[in-house]
């Protein structure tokens, strides 16, 4: 019985036209990440759920793809009801008190029973775990820029899929700010190339940890800095409800409030310096972002860099600066790329000490923008082929493969219209729906005065050639 | 506490050079693709269950990785477990008489509850599945090249891994046997560009299907197909034990083993031809093997392809010509690439009557014959750096950065070191052991003069150059 295929929600397949399209934003950020020195990266689609679980939050372990162990899965899900329960021989009396509900805990119990392995989630754990994995092999500074997908089990909305691919660039093994500098410079540089104007906004995480310090709430630092991360969604207002939350009192959320405000400031950096002058971690956080900003100003971005103290980002393991970017316009108001500096991150693996900072583009996203504001370039075609040869009979199609193949050893595509047909006009419909550039059709007459005529499908010209010229048509 | 990461058995993670290998047998493949007309196509990594099972047979069906559903799967799988033993309500009284056996039958009403999604286990299904799906905006005759990775829970061993790449090209819509001919050449010239020889082997399912009618057994065509499939691994005897167990008597069976030695004739075709002069689906056999080498013979491989009778291959969909290409020399003996003739693939997806032809290439295997030939060229590395400019103090450092900026402007990979340090020695160590061609050593004299050394890293060669000079390298 036939089957009405489908693709899993929140998957795409990727028509010829759409490859192309996001081949072209994936070349133009890999040459930009080989042109600053960074060497690539690919790490397997599954990993270990050890090395995914516990890094990216509960919301992230419930987002994970998990995948079924090989084998006779089912029978030791059996066992794993009994072990779950406390039942460690078989003994299944335990099922009537049983309410049909598996505790967050359990669940966790469970899961290697069933599974063992996901998909992975971001880019960066993996190059944390690979970082570990192969320490002695790795020269530092280890530049490494990763395009590949990843996976979550995320509600669809506008922007956000399923299957989406990041295209991070880190270094570790350096705290040199220079690298946050050229990490900045290589946003600027790529959209600039795609023709996408954006905004990039910085900020640094010590200014934060220094501002919970400052209002004598120190171990408040990340719920204030996830009440922060909302304000795009919730406003002001939802920041102080949020803030109220954590048990801030009116002074402190107050000092929050107005520590928000300072990107609005003339001179945003002074009034930091001011603000942090009695707390260490702020003066050096706003420190960091003076020299980044210096290294900056050598390498003359095009597109704007601001300081924006508002900006926060989700994740825990930032120690430093964090970046985000967004389109200047579009309805796609959320980052189309975002990263910063840690200092741990390969420590939850086995080797503390190593600094990181590194940057990640969604590709998917960025597709998205550049096709609602139609920046694709107009010269990106599904079908690359240049000439098709037509031809009406047996004799045609051998002269016809011929010459082909001549323009083919030239580097060039081309195409034979593969079925015998007397339909010229078909042979033709199909160069166009292709928008094959040029046409050559081939009878007896042509083949007697071994003159060609080629046509240009777009501007209707038609010239006569030699096989000669023929084959070096581009 | 910190982990021992690893990775999963079968998978592997791909280091900088490694990659680079790769991608060069991806261009290379893809640049041939494009040549002859191919259009890029991507689908998605998870595939519904509906779409894969039942396509690759029942070993296929096993060796799936399947996903866990999102949400509260283990409920769902109590509620199954009543369910798949009859009992719709509520009631556990079956347990006691359960073995802790599931049977295949119970195993596949299960999966719905507990799985509805699997990894892609090839490329040729989800094509199919695609087809069907955008049948009113594809053009026909199709020609979609697709390069993307697939899973098989397979044991793994010598050049096989859970995780690997197929590099696909499919015709669909086009009877032409001119398909066949160009896709025999694209395995020839990617071969050939690639310096690795191979032999290319060809035969068509219908002289098998010829053959069982032949033989009087036209109900074992593909219990026939099977046990040739086996030659290679199994020898004469092995496959004579075989089709004894499909229930052949010694005549058939000597029927086939002879039939078998044709390849070994010196004119095979003609051999052919006599043998099936009276089955008249071997004689269009025979004709579309003559024709499909006539238009072989306009093309020029360099490479042998060589009609083999023996050859059968696995899968039940092809209907026609039969491709697979072997190293000619390294210790893999297993294919590195296959493909044929399906006249109904898109049958199962409710898109019936449309014939196709596609070849296949195994990334990984031809990765590991390339690596264990030593047929990589010398000059891919890890990392695409040129030059790397190394100083002593912050002063030198701004004018690195400078001078940096200027080199990559001019599309040139290019590094500054990042940290400050005294230590030349340890900067110059970090551009040796990513094979940088060029150091230029920036230091307060260079500075006044304006005048710069670069020293070519591999010949110990030093030049002084002006800024001007210094951004033309290449």
């Amino acid at each position: 019985m036939a089957q009405k295929p489908s693709i899993p929600q929140g998957t795409r397949d990727f028509s010829p036209i759409m490859v192309q399209r996001r081949k072209y934003i994936l070349n133009t950020i890999e040459g930009v990440f080989k042109k600053y020195g960074f060497m690539p990266l690919e790490t397997p689609t599954m990993e270990n759920l050890t090395t995914l679980t516990g890094k990216y939050g509960d919301e992230g372990d419930q987002l994970l793809y998990k995948i079924i162990n090989s084998g006779d899965y089912l029978k030791k899900l059996v066992e794993y009801q009994d072990k779950a329960f406390g039942h460690e021989e078989i003994d299944r009396t335990f099922l009537p008190s049983f309410d049909g509900k598996i505790s967050n805990l359990d669940y966790k119990k469970a899961l290697p029973w069933i599974a063992e392995k996901g998909l992975r989630y971001d880019l960066t754990v993996p190059f944390a775990r690979y970082v570990s994995m192969n320490r002695n092999e790795i020269t530092l500074p280890f530049k490494r820029y990763q395009m590949q997908p990843v996976w979550r089990a995320d509600k669809p909305q506008k922007g956000r899929y399923r299957e989406f691919w990041q295209c991070d660039a880190d270094i570790i093994g350096s705290t040199s700010l220079l690298n946050e500098a050229e990490l900045l410079k290589i946003y600027d540089e790529v959209f600039t190339l795609l023709n996408l104007p954006v905004v990039i906004k910085v900020n640094n995480r010590k200014l934060l940890s220094a501002l919970a310090t400052l209002i004598n709430a120190p171990e408040s630092f990340m719920a204030i800095t996830m009440a922060i991360d909302k304000l795009d969604k919730i406003g002001e207002a939802g920041v102080k409800i949020e803030l109220e939350k954590c048990g801030l009192n009116q002074t402190q959320i107050d000092q929050i409030i107005s520590f928000l405000q300072i990107s609005n400031s003339s001179l945003p950096l002074n009034d930091l310096e001011e603000l942090f002058a009695g707390v260490e971690e702020g003066k050096i956080g706003v420190q960091e972002l003076k020299t980044t900003f210096s290294f900056l100003g050598i390498l003359h971005p095009l597109n704007p860099i601001k300081l924006d103290v508002t900006l926060a980002r989700g994740l825990s393991y930032y120690t430093g600066a964090i970046v985000e970017v967004q389109a200047y316009s579009g309805s796609l108001k959320s980052s189309i790329g975002g990263g910063g500096r840690y200092d741990n991150l390969t420590g939850i693996f086995g080797l503390p000490g190593i600094s990181g900072v590194g940057i990640s583009f969604g590709l998917d996203r960025i597709a998205d923008v550049l096709d609602e504001l139609e920046l694709f370039p107009n010269n990106l075609t599904a079908c690359e082929t240049k000439i098709l040869f037509c031809y009406f009979d047996e004799e045609s199609q051998i002269k016809a493969i011929e010459l082909c193949a001549k323009v083919r050893n030239n580097g060039v595509a081309a195409e034979v219209y593969p079925d015998l047909t007397k339909k010229i006009g078909k042979q033709l419909d199909y160069a166009n729906k292709l928008k094959i550039t040029y046409a050559c059709i081939i009878g007896s007459n042509e083949i007697a005065s071994n003159k060609y005529v080629v046509k240009n499908l777009n501007s209707g010209e038609q010239k006569e050639m030699s096989p000669i010229e023929l084959t070096q048509i581009n």
